[in-house]
């Protein structure tokens, strides 16, 4: 059946039991939870950390093709996205509101596959879908809202202006590694299933950092980004914000071996500015980015060093240490 | 200019401008406000009220052509929606994240346009624009969150789910004005601007009931929907939540003389299921709706009552007192 067969108030009435029968009924945000979907406004008891908002929207045809990503799957992408910003400020996704617009072929079972993939991730983070819309588009558009807060108790949140001359500069995990895996499903390549996989999965089901986001907090981190732009470019915006520059040593970039060996000579451009990770990147003095390695459970890299010269900027220094002036090559609209 | 030649971060900057000169620099929701456009996620300090959430999409050629609507009466209209679903919870808006697609061809004076007809609407309200998206799609989607509360010290928010039988039912202003101004825009009809102008206004210019949602709040009233899809589908979302029937006496619906005048037999029918009118749909018992009625800067008409029969449906007896049950002739999607 299609969605214009079963009708906008029919899909509502569907999307609503599921998120009930498979939402996460343990989560911290649902006794505090007064109204979820279903009234003109989701409601809930308010409460006195710091309130977190965000929002991001996947277009069809730009952001992502139907070709080669399962409806499953980009509900758990489309949701990614956003808790990605909440770990980036250091906080604790509680809330979501799903706007939807699909064209009124679009079947139902494709708008609840949607759903599982969304929920899935939302489950894990504690997050309970509480409301949004659906209305009629010629292309797929999925728009997420992402409520959260700061620890109860916490106050401090990261910041891209927080960054100061002498930091060093870390990230989590490796980057490209989502690119790398966007070339492979685009392009149809086959590596070795032990290979390929990780790969994949970095671009279809990213997991956003946000226990590593406590951390950060924790060990007294004050500046982060997520990187969805591309390092070059999240580098750029902190730099931007904090009117600091940034010098980056690329030899130590961190990189999957098998991007690395699949990819040769352009594994370094996929970290570089090939975006989507979801890793975070953050600036910190050198002894809390240590403190911060040995209490996490994923890499964590020093990658370069916040500078006073060229603020706004991004050094990348190449072998005969002539500096290159990457200003941003990341992902961009238009 | 375009804004594939300004690019995304260029138009960022010039909207977080134009937001930050034009936007309401009296709002109480200023002093609480931590982080607006330009990092990962807005943040702002927290407080005991209940906390509100809605979120819209507006998308070209489904819900507005850019025929008869200028990019300023759109940023308006589409700030409109969103608080009016606020004013239905009896909530105060205090926090909008704005998501843009557009085509890469939109002049970026559009744009501009666009967001001094939302800023324009929301300084009314005392709601700040703190953050979004921006992206590339092949036609004009504006999806709006706006986040508000109760006003502090109050718990008490208006649902869909609280009708009573015996409740009255009764709404603020004229219905049917909105479909009214539409025709008016898609057939060009022209009649005398005095009678005109309202109507056109009232399309694309919509004022959302913040004052009067508050106000039914102070006067006891617990169930209120505003009026989006029309008035027999949003009453027939109060039956349904609320597990009720509702008998509307079709004599009494408000309607303004100029729509009467002008679109004669089909005055009704406008009313009955035009939607957009954005005005709010509310029961109570006939003394709260009464004390509503004294303090109310607008019209507040009782227009039927909350029975027992017919669950989930509402009644609207012809002449010979034969009921119509008419179970839903509004707005949808699909």
């Amino acid at each position: 059946m299609n969605i214009s067969e079963l009708g906008e108030f029919g899909l509502i009435d569907l999307l609503r039991e599921l998120v009930d029968n498979t939402g996460d009924k343990n989560s911290s945000a649902r006794p505090e939870l007064i109204l979820g979907i279903g009234d003109d406004a989701a409601a809930w008891q308010g409460d006195l950390s710091v309130q977190l908002a965000t929002s991001d929207t996947l277009v069809q045809d730009v952001h992502f093709t139907l070709d080669f990503i399962s409806w499953e799957d980009l509900g758990w992408r489309a949701m990614s996205v956003n808790l990605s910003d909440i770990a980036a400020m250091g906080g604790l996704p509680r809330y979501a509101l799903v706007s939807l617009s699909l064209p009124g072929s679009t079947e139902v079972d494709s708008v609840t596959d949607l759903y599982r993939g969304m929920i899935e991730l939302a489950n894990k983070h504690g997050t309970v879908i509480v409301g949004g819309n659906i209305s009629a588009a010629p292309q797929v558009v999925i728009n997420i809202t992402v409520l959260g807060r700061t620890n109860p108790g916490k106050k401090h949140i990261l910041k891209r202006s927080s960054a100061r001359i002498g930091d060093k500069i870390a990230v989590t995990g490796y980057l490209g590694t989502s690119a790398a895996g966007l070339k492979i499903l685009k392009e149809n390549v086959r590596l070795d299933s032990e290979s390929e996989q990780p790969l994949r999965q970095a671009f279809l089901r990213p997991n956003p950092r946000i226990q590593e986001g406590q951390l950060l907090v924790e060990k007294g981190v004050r500046c982060a980004i997520d990187i969805s732009d591309g390092l070059v470019a999240d580098l750029g915006h902190i730099c931007k914000a904090s009117n600091v520059g940034a010098r980056i040593d690329s030899s130590r970039i961190p990189v999957q071996p098998a991007v690395t060996s699949h990819f040769g000579d352009k594994a370094l451009g996929l970290a570089f500015s090939g975006g989507e990770d979801y890793e975070l990147l953050f600036t910190a003095p050198l002894e809390v980015i240590n403190s911060v390695k040995d209490a996490a459970s994923c890499p964590v890299t020093v990658i370069g060093k916040i500078i006073e010269d060229n603020p706004g900027e991004v050094l990348v220094p190449d072998d005969n240490e002539h500096s290159l002036s990457l200003e941003s090559t990341g992902w961009k609209h238009f």
